[in-house]
């Protein structure tokens, strides 16, 4: 497809208004005027069928009347009308526009048939759309603003905001104000008929004025391409993200641990690593995160310095950024003598530094200046209630130009709420990050350490495994050992007797598994028998387990039993693949056995797999953790199990048409001596 | 010591206030001003040795001097003249102060000589002390402010706090104005010489304009007594603690896994459910949540139902409560009809409840009104952003008197910042908690129904198992025998002959294990053999356990080799006990093996146990639930594991010499079968 070209959206040189209305109780009044008062720079051209003059401006009849310039229209006329108005603004020459009016899908089927056919009449006329019922679009450097909401609009900032909710926009343009940071641009997608949130993501960062792009999404559309732009995106612009409608009930049915396991969100949070996407778990921290990303230099590690007034704004401090995965910075000798000089003899030097409440604004000052030079601290955090004998305010002034001479994030606690409302202004109009709690001033800075993480994942290109790569599917067998992964050797025997024979051939002891196409979880129908130690208990085994199986699956096509060398040596992992329905192929892996769903040890990544993701996969699991030993546990063999990743992470990738597939146990032999795959399951 | 009586804290008759100063810059102004301010109903005595007259007050030389009534003494003077003063109050009949003075133990040698003796004086003169270094004490309902924070001091309201920090004290008071809530009463403990929090909580919860305690808490200082005071508070009045000081370092060395994973968290966490005390995890929590608490009745269960006018606010909160353990109701076809009855046919009548932009104030209300009424409803959060055609103010008004007619907790998320603070005000005044975000929302209904399910915890007795129980400790396997724990036969072997005569005599398979005090994880050094299948297999076994245990600890003194008939029925769990420096003794129970803390699928309660922490333990562990079959696994014996439990945790009551004891593994075997422990370790 192609960079999108959506310059008429964001850059265009005339609008044309469908159904302004001088009515001031209508949407239609609500957006003129909106798009009047913005100082939006192009030609505007309000159109409606009555005519007259609206705002100072003449009111055109007809689409087909509007002179040039017009690269966009916005439509704000009931649903039935709207497919007319796209076939004028088609014959106008018009190729862009915003449908803010409601009565389509989301009302149902009479609703989604009007739908298409609007879209049709947009392919039919090379129209993009962004809509219908969305609030519309808003930018404000070029200025423009085409929503309908009431006044006032955003200030002009560094945050981007593209949203699947309307009301969300509305909420999120008055929190913005509230919370004293600019919005550059914001985008409501509505119904995305035409246009989703993988569209509009890249033009949209493009704006020069744009340092953050937030997302607020449903779903998406297609989670490849969504991942494939967003990489792009996140390469030199921050992407966050609020992914919501986690707990959506209706997955379909699964054969696997795997698939037991993969839940929508982990796909979610697989992607967005890939993607460099930060995932925000709630609204606020998005926009709490936003605001450092934006206003804030990228710390070089995750070392920090507390510096408060206080005791318990300290631990407070301390204790959040130890469960945001942050350290406290540990300081020079050089440092703690500067601060000695600074400070008084009760102080606490150690980190928190605590200056005690009679710290002055030019102690909070030439002690940041201090913490700051020091180069074992990546960022700090600056936290103080009012101190006893100074305003909130005096303070914001005195830290505000160490801020800014320094090339290190340093973000602000001010604790209270009334009585430090000029220490905001002050800090909000230099921005500087600031919060009324340590605990989201934490979470901040670690969104600041989480950026530069994750820009790791997303420079990272998959691994291509080497050997034999089949595009053909085969049994599972034969395919893991066309895509060169390590099979335990596995007979087939028809009878006991041929079980016997085979066993004696393998040599003891040896497992006994049901071999039938439909069991998927063998163990549970009493289909497995482990080490048998000689050919009676292979010949009563191999009856024992055709008779269970059976009795409980009278359905299932016995073909036989498999006969297994035992191989209990090593360490038990699971290795797994699916296809989620939005971004594709998906691997697990995780603590083994026929615990997986209890234990819940797993992790996931896209495949085929990056290095970094594939390390990710081992470094938060315990059973990655435990492959470079623990206890009497000794080194496992950890590249082995990399080489099995990346393998069935290509076979996954190579063929969408295996919904799941799993190697439990995969067994990881000590170090040098490799990996085998002891079961296999196919969906 | 019986129940404290501090009501010349709470209730004085008169104060005198020792350091009043005519200085505005100086505390003690600010302290005097204050008190007069606050309108105290009580005597006010102002001393200062300089004497003079303040705010219309006499000023008295000494304390020596100040006439009846005088109940309380709050001393603001240098630190070197408090016990001096505190002998003088002494004289004068005083037998309450409040220290506020800076310069005891806090800054070090010198200081904590001082605060020692100034603790003798107090002791000598009977004389109860809050403080030193701390804010003071107030009440708003009373009215009596000892603090000398600068006002404007707390609005009156149902919130308690108290706090181990001062400058939180001063932050809290000013969050509470802007965030519209009132306080009751506040202490702030500062360095407690004498009292502290678990002294002062039932005297301030006695008061009865307090309907919710939270505590700013750094640790406790006699762990049972708080859990024991907390349980007496919490049987009718909610308490809510932000516990900090997490991630301090510096824990002992620990020989078990137990102690391994019982951080000082653990203790915590147990010692408050036990206690029937809600657990925050950040400031800004702690305080939505006591709104809740104090302005709400409480629910019956967790089924939620969502009324909002807008799709993307209602997936955010049906999200945000799955994520909290809440449920979203079903709604009847009664309820159903209803609300067909009242909203436009596009309406989404499921739970969210989609009312549409459109929704005018009279629909949120009779929606309103509709739902709370379906029996399957427990409590309601009702979200909206400013709807397009009426204001937020408009909707807050409509709802209010529904809300208040209603037995059910509501909630409501009114979304935006600026646009909607005429909302704000109306439902602030009414006392209907309100938040800016959803998620925000979720989580204060999430604690009224923790405060439902932990008074549950709190009612339970400890249970006391029947059988024999002795008071002397003896070797490990003697003492859980003695405690009624059933314990695999075990036999001590001096020789490799020796050893296989006792395999014979056990039968085949068994373990061997070593037998050495000092060692407490056998497998770690080789120690341990498990599966022997005849004589040849014990003989040779024996003499490689030894050799290995001796090349890995030649410190170690052998005893011999443990032979044992191997058990590998039934479910393999962990169950041990530490003694806790705060809380003494706790329990943990959870999956057992050689992982365990790699697993960490483990929970920690306090012994001895009650039955409903003794269910808490199995119902969050894997481990526990899987008891209850699992796959191919069996159920085991759940009511076996239970009564080891109480067996343990007795022990361990019984026994606060052990620092650790620990079974692990306890094999489970199938229901009616009971437990076994198969290897026990003790230090």
């Amino acid at each position: 497809m192609g960079a999108l070209n959506l310059d008429a959206f964001f850059h265009p040189r005339g609008i044309a208004v469908l159904g302004a209305s001088g009515d001031p109780t209508k949407l239609g009044y609500g957006l003129a005027n909106n798009l009047m008062r913005s100082n939006y720079p192009g030609a505007v051209h309000f159109v409606n069928p009555k005519g007259g003059e609206l705002l100072g401006c003449k009111v055109y009849t007809s689409v087909l009347e509007v002179p040039e310039p017009v690269d966009l229209a916005v439509i704000l006329i009931p649903a039935l009308y709207v497919p007319d108005a796209l076939r004028q603004c088609g014959a106008r020459g018009i190729r862009a526009a915003i449908v803010g009016s409601g009565g389509f899908r989301e009302v149902g089927p009479a609703g989604e048939r009007l739908e298409a056919e609007m879209l049709a009449v947009a392919r039919e006329h090379g129209i993009r759309l962004i809509g219908p019922n969305c609030i519309g679009l808003l930018d404000t450097h070029l200025p423009m603003d085409t929503t309908f909401l009431p006044p006032p609009g955003p200030t002009p900032g560094e945050v981007a905001f593209i949203s699947h909710s309307g009301a969300i926009c509305a909420a999120v343009i008055d929190w913005a104000r509230g919370q004293g940071y600019g919005l550059s641009r914001l985008v409501s997608l509505g119904n995305q008929s035409d246009l989703g949130e993988t569209d509009v993501l890249a033009p949209v960062a493009a704006d020069p004025f744009t340092r953050v792009v937030a997302l607020y999404l449903e779903g998406v559309k297609d989670g490849r391409r969504f991942v494939q732009e967003a990489r792009r995106v996140t390469a030199h612009k921050a992407v966050i993200a609020l992914k919501v409608g986690r707990f959506e009930a209706g997955r379909r049915a699964v054969a696997s641990h795997t698939g037991a396991l993969a839940g929508q969100e982990s796909a979610f949070n697989a992607a967005f690593r890939r993607a460099g996407v930060l995932r925000a778990e709630t609204s606020e921290e998005m926009f709490d995160q936003a605001r450092a990303l934006a206003w804030c230099p990228l710390p070089r590690g995750s070392r920090v310095a507390v510096l408060t007034n206080a005791g318990g704004p300290g631990v407070t401090a301390a204790d959040a950024l130890e469960a945001h995965g942050l350290q406290l910075a540990g300081f020079t000798a050089k440092t703690r003598s500067a601060l000695d000089a600074i400070l008084p003899p009760a102080a606490s030097l150690g980190n928190p530094v605590d200056m005690l409440a009679s710290a002055a604004p030019e102690q909070f000052a030439a002690s940041l200046r201090v913490v700051l030079s020091d180069p074992g601290v990546d960022s700090v955090m600056v936290v103080y209630p009012t101190p006893p004998m100074f305003t909130a305010g005096a303070v914001a002034k005195a830290i505000i130009p160490v801020i800014h001479a320094a090339e290190k994030p340093v973000v602000v606690a001010v604790m209270g709420e009334r009585m430090i409302q000029e220490a905001v202004e002050h800090l909000r109009a230099a921005h500087v990050p600031e919060y009324r709690f340590p605990e989201r001033a934490a979470a901040a800075l670690a969104a600041l350490v989480a950026r530069v993480e994750l820009q790791k994942f997303a420079r990272d290109e998959a691994v291509r495994p080497v050997g034999e790569m089949p595009h053909l599917a085969a049994q599972p067998l034969g395919l893991l050992t066309a895509y060169g992964i390590p099979l335990a050797t596995l007979k087939l025997a028809r009878d006991a007797v041929e079980a016997v024979v085979l066993a004696e051939e393998l040599g003891y002891p040896v497992a006994l598994k049901i071999a039938a196409a439909e069991i998927s979880h063998k163990s549970d129908v009493g289909g497995v028998l482990l080490n048998l130690n000689d050919g009676e208990a292979v010949r009563r085994g191999f009856e024992a387990v055709v008779q269970r199986v059976r009795q409980a699956r009278p359905d299932a096509d016995i073909e036989g039993v498999y006969v297994q060398r035992m191989i209990d040596e090593g360490q038990e992992v699971i290795v797994g693949a699916i296809q989620d329905p939005q971004f594709g192929p998906l691997v697990m892996f995780g603590s083994g056995g026929t615990e997986v769903e209890g234990l819940k040890d797993v992790a996931f990544a896209l495949a085929p797999l990056t290095r970094s993701d594939a390390e990710y996969l081992l470094e938060n699991t315990w059973a990655g953790r435990k492959l470079s030993g623990f206890r009497d546990l000794p080194p496992a063999d950890r590249d082995a199990v990399l080489d099995v990743l990346f393998r069935l992470a290509q076979l996954a990738a190579d063929h969408p048409e295996i919904a799941e597939i799993e190697i439990n146990p995969l067994r990881v032999l000590p170090s040098g001596k490799g990996a085998v795959a002891v079961d296999v399951r196919l969906a």
